[in-house]
């Protein structure tokens, strides 16, 4: 007999079909399931429950992360504003001091900062990436993960592609898993050959997971592409038979109406990473003209040394207002639509939509509340505006992932907080002596 | 005899010319005044001296937000996404129900969100600017003034330019005050005639006292002044001689280069408003290159209805990312430039730059500490990219104005949060209730 939970006085905002939202409801959970959605004024309790009182706040469904690199919060600020960072600092850190060690600590990190912003799914590809799912299984949260493949030696493997033969262990490892879904993870179109892709997507099937990966994203792929086959990244892949609905693809900038056009028929889900791309100074990728098209579309923060955080909150606000200046309409793109995005939009991108995504009967328990009294949130005349505009990633006091609370008024239930920051200030250390010794090679 | 104050084991954001950073220091005020700057290894404490600890944190000059209007908070959130915003709900919630229990309450609703996000200095502009003015003096923050001046009877004044005779009684009951600087605020080139903008030219000169008003910032207005004069806005007010260095220009969008050269070499200063310019789906100012040409640059938040928050912070990332993702550019805008616009910046639009916007020996003591130790602050390997790409306002743990600690660990030291939340609450059910009138007109 499951103790059922009962979050009550809430708005829920449940992000269902209808966008229905009960304005003084309560959420019925049974171990980590949502069995009753219903306003405060037919609420009854009955037997054993655990009662969540939200005092008012908003009760909506978790935040999805569609792409990520948890680990790379360890070096996050790193080489900022400059030209070649990846090549100048990324690279040489991934190949010469990046270890297991480093990997958990920053998946650690990045997974207190993703419980406390109110995300409870994550879609992560790295190296070492068996590191980052006991992390994942440690801090409760869901998520879809993959190895990084490669066409040359990875910080985890001495082979070219050596990442393919990590994820078939990976994947058989937790398949079936209940929070944990494995993925195929090839890094970008550019960096895997189509022999190896098409590999990928044959063991993707026959092993029935997803694949993510980085696709569209810089402009010298899109001239490599050019030059190489006279094509776009897009359509040589969907000529060689590799796109599915299996594919997350990760950022999408250049894209246009034809190649958004494929990109639905074949059922593909686009990661839109609007800091990141911003921040890298990469032109408005066309999230809501995909959106539009009806492909399905979720937000990604990006790794930590790109978006610098990992709540997708943020996000929200940022979609909004760069879409609505970069067309110079401010109709565009209301806060209802990020929102969408954000939740059941990120969980129609990693397939995972007919389980989490809105608070309905029947779907995972992946719930998170905010705080609606903090002065920074009052007043409110629309609950998405209030959500979109005005809410910090602070403003989330709850998060729920499966059914399990595993953040309650900012504490942390799971994972030690302060051994966690304290392991991150020794591998620091080691990272902030290693970029001397890179700006000492920069200036010889 | 007065009590000195002294904040210890800080890292120490100076911006002061040489961008002089104390990783691990102090700062010794005595009454309102920054009397020393030094390293931890330098502390000696002599005599009564009441200690601050930052453990580790970051201490930095507050914040200011140059252009906004405080008292809009309590329409936050309504109509939001919607064409004619201003015209459907925001000019007949004016001209019907602003009253000035309204603007106290909205106004003490932003101060409490300002303060608690660092923010120590703000120019503000509405109407009943009295209100304005008592709730500021309340609150303890530094901030100029100006009661908005219109063509039209406004929400206080049943003539025409009514407020100018309001702002000459408003200068002279608070001229001299010590932290509020009272200034004359035309709220726009088309809203007022170019003799009532001499007038108060004239008036601003024989008073003393700023100037602030909106300048390039909407399309019809740049229309208008093509079709009246065959000129900008701009070009037309230099050719009046209405520019001087006692103006402080919000938004500024529509600007071209020539124009940046006039701006500059009459001394106006420039508020941008980077999040509310992208909300409203205007296009994306030159600020960065009226920066780059000395120009005086600030940034302001705009009012609530606009960019939905009263934070800085939150804009220091806007401001970089927008423009490098406009210029496709990522080493343009560096953080540390989001935090001089921020700071210093906004310290010379307002004219003040002499006593605060850095923390230095001799300035004001208006400082914030921001908390390093929040696992999304963490690692730390660059200073400004840590305070622009990761910290959320919730991260400012200590807001001092004038040498007075305002708040600390999140606690408000000055103003009744709950009275203040609670007649938010009254004030917004009345606005409710107005906005349905109003879609009940729009319908009918």
């Amino acid at each position: 007999m499951s103790l059922k939970k009962c979050i009550i006085n809430g708005v829920i905002v449940t992000m269902d079909e209808n966008r229905k939202i009960f304005e003084d409801g309560f959420v019925m959970i049974d171990g980590n399931e949502v069995i009753e959605i219903g306003h405060m004024g037919d609420f009854k309790v009955s037997g054993d429950v655990e009662i969540i009182d939200a005092n008012g706040g908003i009760v909506m469904p978790g935040f999805v992360n569609c792409h990520t690199h948890i680990s790379m919060s360890v070096f996050k600020g790193l080489g900022e504003d400059m030209p070649d960072r990846l090549r100048r600092y990324m690279f040489p850190m991934e190949d010469e001091i990046l270890d297991r060690n480093m990997v958990s600590t920053g998946a650690r990190l990045s997974l207190i900062e993703l419980i406390q912003g109110g995300v409870t799914t994550i879609c992560d590809m790295y190296y070492f990436e068996d590191e980052v799912a006991k992390a994942v299984k440690e801090s409760g949260i869901r998520a879809v993960l993959g190895e990084t493949i490669l066409s040359k030696p990875s910080p985890d493997s001495d082979e070219p592609y050596g990442g393919i033969e990590y994820a078939k262990g990976f994947i058989s490892k937790w398949k079936g898993d209940s929070l944990i879904t494995p993925a195929f993870a090839p890094h970008a179109p550019y960096t895997c050959d189509d022999q190896h892709l098409m590999e990928i997507r044959r063991l993707a099937d026959e092993l029935d997971v997803p694949i993510t990966m980085h696709l569209s994203e810089m402009l010298h792929e899109m001239e490599e592409f050019d030059s190489k086959y006279g094509k776009t990244p897009i359509r040589h892949l969907e000529d060689i038979g590799f796109l599915s609905e299996r594919l997350i693809a990760a950022h999408l900038v250049y894209v246009d109406d034809e190649e958004i056009g494929i990109l639905k028929s074949k059922g593909v889900g686009a990661a839109h990473n609007v800091v990141a791309n911003a921040k890298s100074g990469r032109k408005v990728s066309p999230a809501p003209a995909m959106h539009k098209a009806g492909m399905k579309v979720g937000l990604g923060t990006d790794g930590p040394m790109s978006g610098n955080h990992q709540d997708i909150l943020s996000l929200l606000g940022y979609y909004t207002k760069i879409q609505k200046q970069a067309a110079l309409d401010n109709r565009i793109c209301p806060a209802a639509e990020a929102v969408e995005l954000g939740t059941i939009g990120g969980a129609r991108v990693l397939g995972m939509e007919g389980s989490i995504g809105s608070i309905e009967t029947g779907k995972k328990a992946d719930i998170i509340i905010i705080d609606t009294s903090a002065p920074n949130m009052q007043p409110i005349y629309d609950y998405y505006s209030a959500i979109v505009y005005a809410a910090h990633p602070h403003n989330v006091v709850m998060t729920m992932v499966d059914g399990k609370v595993l953040m309650s008024d900012r504490k942390l239930m799971v994972m030690d907080e302060k051994k966690v920051l304290d392991e991150v200030r020794e591998v620091s250390k080691e990272i902030r002596k290693f970029a001397l010794e890179l700006d000492r090679r920069a200036r010889s």
